[in-house]
This record gives structure tokens, sequence and C-alpha cells, in this order.
């Protein structure tokens, strides 16, 4: 500080972890600023342009001067749209009061920690999974409880596991299926093995939902099936590319209303409300439409990209369910996932992320793909990576 | 829930409060859905619509897909637009890097009592203040170490209560100036001899300059100019009415960003990419003109609405400062605000806010009034009162 005082800032902080794809994202938008060209496969954001319907949407609501405070868990014709999508897709009758829209699931996820976490409480995660979860858990002073996952259970927590890594302060887990960071997810007798092992212990289930609809060779089926009071967390970011609106949301239990409630006026006052009003464009019959045709084109990507990936020396176990990432291993190929990414970076011009943005357990072996670029940028990856990896 | 159980929620909610302005604004809009009338003096939302500019920037925005995620502390045009504006209201030279974009000022206040509050510490508060205050330092396991207000010293802090009232635990101090509830501004002396307690305690200065641009009868100073170091919150929602939006900002010192950006990327993503590229449009000339001209519009009200009120038995020791609220004392019309402004709802058909919202300190002696309708609306809620004050 300019007047010599050093501040000493709250603990809290020293245990959250920063993302790394920010690193190679920055390096990668400063190499582009130089005029190289890098494929860009490091960050989680799809690079199609938002949908018409959502646009006019919003320019409507423009035009209407929709421009003010929304009640704090939405307008109610967003929930009950978001209700009648629980009914198309999944034939679930939810009541539209238990849906409640958040700004982005970022919103949903703080939320949901600070409902059930007191300090010193534990949440069970999977290692490796979403780094910001368990910034969230250490928000509301509660203990980050990881559980190595891996390619033999499709990287994904079982009710055995569980069960073992149950602890006297464990209140609930938190699962994503399909998972960033590898698009693996929980099979329907693994949701009710879980659930079962969470309700032994009357613990909450949190269910991260975020990229049903990218699913690609299988229909996925909604906790609210199995668990009608699990905690379900959903976003308008990725089926419905929707990332720079901010727009998310959760179904909770009838007596979680009340009490968030009170912390989503607090701390929010309201999610965006053009955001909102452009939200109703995504479930129109036209929106859908594209997202489907998107749907088969991430499929096509990732049917062209796992195969070349592992020619080139990649592990990949098991072809990932859905999402639009690879964790893919790199044992063959090189000791340090850091190292790896950053030497591909400089070499291949390819930007991916290293296992180390997702967790400790077998992080230095992975690297994370996005296949958000068109199908032709990948093929210049592969057709890079292919180079670098052998001179 | 439907299972029988009964879940137990984390201690952090039993201590926060909900907006009782929501239950009167909730039943003032089911009374104007049976067909009456009601002035509506509860919320602290200007009724104005956007300025033409900021909505022309947001329907380029959607043209240009400025729909992704943008960096977490935001645009930097935006960041430069701030930085800039710093220059033009106060003569101060803050660089662009120390303004951080947030998803309202809830998301400043959410991220600055993350940052400097350990669980057990205290934050100083005004009581009556801005009710999420206390809520924010809750979250974060802080004591909020409310300091009650009185008319005498405008209801603000003092240097000497900020002295008397510091704690072991306390950590530092929040201000508003303008004030909500009462619209009364912290002088220059005060400012710096606050300033000066809490430097001796090596403590943190927070100013919530929100309603700055909401000043009627002198030139607001930034605690900037005194403090290089304070840490400022700023919002897009009062002076330039961009409340749906969700937009704020901060100024923090420079050993603040490293952890506030690991925070905000964490906890927020980024700020709503569309409200970013509108508010572009709020430094405009023109917006800049149309909020002047809301400014003095603001101030007729005010010399109109406070000795009408003073008239009718209300009492206002002072003309208050800025912002759109007067804080009035009801010790010759009723007993307790609540009950009274229920009855003035019902009665009177005008909506206001009882004390009771912004802290206990004489809260049932106070009520609220926003004056955020036109003008012809507050004629109306005087002659509405004065009818049912005199029945």
């Amino acid at each position: 500080m300019s007047d010599g005082i050093q501040r000493q800032y709250a603990s809290r902080i020293e245990g959250m972890t920063s993302f790394k794809v920010v690193d190679f994202l920055e390096a990668a938008v400063k190499m582009e600023a130089q005029g190289r060209d890098i494929v860009r496969m490091e960050a989680g954001e799809p690079a199609f342009p938002t949908a018409p319907a959502i646009i006019e949407a919003a320019s409507a609501a423009l035009r209407d001067e929709k421009t003010f405070y929304t009640p704090s868990f939405g307008i109610i014709e967003l929930r009950e749209a978001i209700a009648g999508f629980y009914q198309t897709r999944y034939g679930l009758n939810i009541p539209a009061e238990r849906v409640v829209v958040t700004t982005g699931s970022s919103a949903a996820l703080g939320l949901i920690c600070d409902l059930i976490i007191n300090p010193g409480d534990g949440l069970q995660l999977t290692d490796p999974g979403y780094p910001c979860n368990a910034n969230f858990v250490r928000r509301a002073g509660g203990e980050p409880q990881l559980i190595p996952v891996d390619a033999d259970n499709a990287y994904q927590l079982t009710p055995e596991a569980v069960a073992a890594y149950w602890q006297d302060n464990t209140v609930g887990v938190l699962v994503a299926s399909p998972s960033n960071p590898t698009g693996e997810m929980l099979s329907r007798d693994n949701q009710r093995g879980i659930n079962d092992v969470v309700a032994s212990h009357n613990g909450v289930l949190i269910m991260d939902e975020l990229y049903h609809g990218l699913v690609y060779d299988q229909q996925e089926s909604s906790i609210l099936e199995i668990n009608n009071d699990a905690m379900v967390i959903n976003s308008f970011s990725k089926y419905f590319g929707m990332t720079g609106w901010r727009l998310g949301w959760m179904v909770v239990p009838e007596d979680a209303l009340e009490p968030i409630n009170i912390m989503a006026q607090n701390f929010y006052i309201s999610p965006p409300s053009i955001a909102q009003y452009a939200a109703l464009g995504a479930f129109e019959p036209a929106t859908i439409e594209i997202m489907e045709a998107r749907r088969a084109e991430f499929r096509q990507r990732r049917d062209y990209l796992v195969p070349a990936l592992r020619e080139l020396g990649f592990s990949i176990p098991n072809m990932p369910a859905g999402a639009f990432y690879i964790y893919a291993g790199i044992e063959k190929l090189a000791a340090d996932s850091e190292a790896f990414c950053w030497d591909m970076l400089e070499r291949a011009e390819v930007a991916f992320t290293p296992g180390t943005d997702f967790g400790e357990h077998l992080a230095r072996q992975h690297v994370r793909f996005s296949y958000t670029q068109p199908m032709d940028r990948l093929e210049l990856a592969v057709e890079r990576l292919s180079k670098a990896l052998a001179s």
C-alpha cells in the first residue's frame, strides 16, 4: 500500500485457487495480438452466437423498458417456462415456485453452499471437478472433501465411494453429470445408489446438471426423477449458449425457498432483467431446433477428436458422454501437464488446460481439451499437435 | 420436505433479515391488481426509463454479439471510462487497473466483506443503514457492529463514535454518504476524522458512494480525495438509473486486486456482458445531461416533499442532502412505524417503508419515503396522507 501499511486479508483467501485456464487464455490472447494464430481449446465457452430468438427477446425487452429490478427469484414467466422445460424434457412436474432464477449458476452454487454449510462442515466433491465448487465451500467456512475419481468409474463418484468417504462433519455431496472437465456421466443406477447413501446420512444431494442437453449417446435423466428434494443447479450458459448473460437456475425443495429468498434478496437483489426476458426466447421451438443442431455438431466434433487424440498418444479410456470436454491422459507424452500445455501453446499454437486446474488427483498427468471451436479448427489443432509431438 | 425429513440449514441464516420493503411492495402490487391506485414510495428504484444512449449501446452490443464472458474485472473500456469519470467529477487520477466492475454493488459489498472479514471479526455499520450490509458481514462469519446515529449528527458516524465503538475484533468501518435511508452525508471534516481513527487502528475504511451524483446543495467529495487506499463502492443503479442491469464497481487498493480477482473469478465469473457495453453509454454527454436534469427534478421533489411532510406532523430535523429518501420521525403521529405503514397503505393508499427495515435504533419511530415518483404523484400522496391523518 502506498502509505506503507501492510494489510492482512481474511484467511479464506489463502485456500482459494485462481483459474489456471485464465493464464493460458491470456497468453493465447497476447500471442494472437502479436499476429500468431492460436487454436483456442482452453476455455469452456462455445463460440456460437446467441440464437436469434434470444437476441430478439432481448431487443424487445430493451424497447419495452424491462430494465428494472425483478423479484429476487426471477420473473414468474421465466420460472414457469423453466418448469415447463422439465415437463417436456424429463416428463417431470416441477412447480414453478420451486424454480429459482439466479445470476448464473455461480449464484446458485453460492446460495446452496451458504444454505447448507456451517463453518467446519464438509461437502463431498470429485477430484477432478469444477474448480469453483471447492472455493464456494471454503467461502462458507466449510471443508471441501475431495474424492479422487478415475476412468474406471467414468470419473464419477460411486455409492461405495460416497459411503467410504463420508465423515462425521459431512453434510452432503455435489455431483456434476455430465462433468467438467471429463464430460462423463453418472449412471442412473449410481444416481440412485448415491442418493440412498446420502439419504441414509440425512445429507443433501446437489446435482450440477449444467451440461444437460449436451449428451450424445443417451437420454440424460434428472436427479429429480429419483429424488424430488434433491437440489439441482442448471444454467443458460451451456446448452443455450448464453454465457455472458449470467443466468442460471436451481430447483430446490420447498423448505429451502424462504432461507434462499432472504439470501438472494440480500446478496443479489435480482438476476439481470434483460437476460431474464431474453431467456424466454430460449424455449421457443426455433431456438431448441438450433440448439439440437449444435448438439449434433458437438457430437461430430467429439467423434472426430477422441480417436484423433488417441492416435497422437493421448489416453482417453472412455468415449466422453457429454459436455464439450475431453479429459486426456498424457503419460505417454510428457511428465507434467502444466509444462506440456505451455510447450504445446508455444510450439503447436494450440491452447488447452492442464489438469491442475481441476484438482490434484493425477492432475499432472491429464489435460482438458474443449471442443468449442468449429471442425476445421479442431483438424488444424490435431495437425499442429501431431507435428509438434513428432519433433 | 415431502419425505418427512426435516433439514437443519446453516446457522448463518438465522441472523439474516428479509426486506420488509418487499412485504409492502407486494401488498401494493396486490392492491393495484385489485384496481386500487397506490402511490408507490416504498422502493429505492427511480421510475425513469433507461437513457437512450445506454439503450443504444445495449442494442449495438446485441447486434455485435457481445454476449460472451468478459474478464472477471470487466471490459477494459468500461474500467477506463469509470477511471475517466473520477477525473471529470473529482479531479482524481485513478488508474483503470484499480477499478473493478462488479455484478451490481451487491457483488462489490460481498467481495470486500469476504476479503477483509475473518470469522469473528467486527465491521462498524450505522444504525439505521442499508440492511444488506449487516448480512454480508454475517455471511463472512463476522459481527455487524451497529452504531446508533441520530439527526444531531446528520444520521452519520463521527470520528468520536468510531473511536468509542472500536473493539478488539473490529477490522473496519463501512459508511454510506449519502446514506440510505436518510439521504444524509458525511462532512468532509468527518470523513477526514474517521479516516484518521480507522488508520490509527490499521483498519479498513469502506465508503459506499452509491448516491453520488444525487446531491442537491453541495459538491460531493470522494473519500479517495482523502485516502487513496480507501475501498469505494459505487453503482450504475442510482445516478445512472440502471437498476435491473445489475452493474456496479469498486475502487480498491492495489494489494487487494489479486485476492479480489481470485474471488471474482470463482464466485461471479464475470459481470453481465450486455450491461457492461450498455454502461459505456452512461458516460456520453447526452446521458450526463439527462442525469443532471433528473438530479434537478429529484431536488425539486425533495424541496416540495420535506416541508409538506413536516406540515403533516412528520419530524424531519435536517433537509436531507442527497439520494431520494426522506427519513421521517412519526412520534407525533403514531407509536409504531410498522403498524403505521400498514395503516397508511390501507387508508391513504400510499406505500412507504417502516424504519425497522434499516436497523433497530428508534426504528419504530421512523419511516422512509422514496421520492422516485413524479411530482404529481407526490402531491397526491401528501393530499391522501393529510386526509387519512385527519380522520
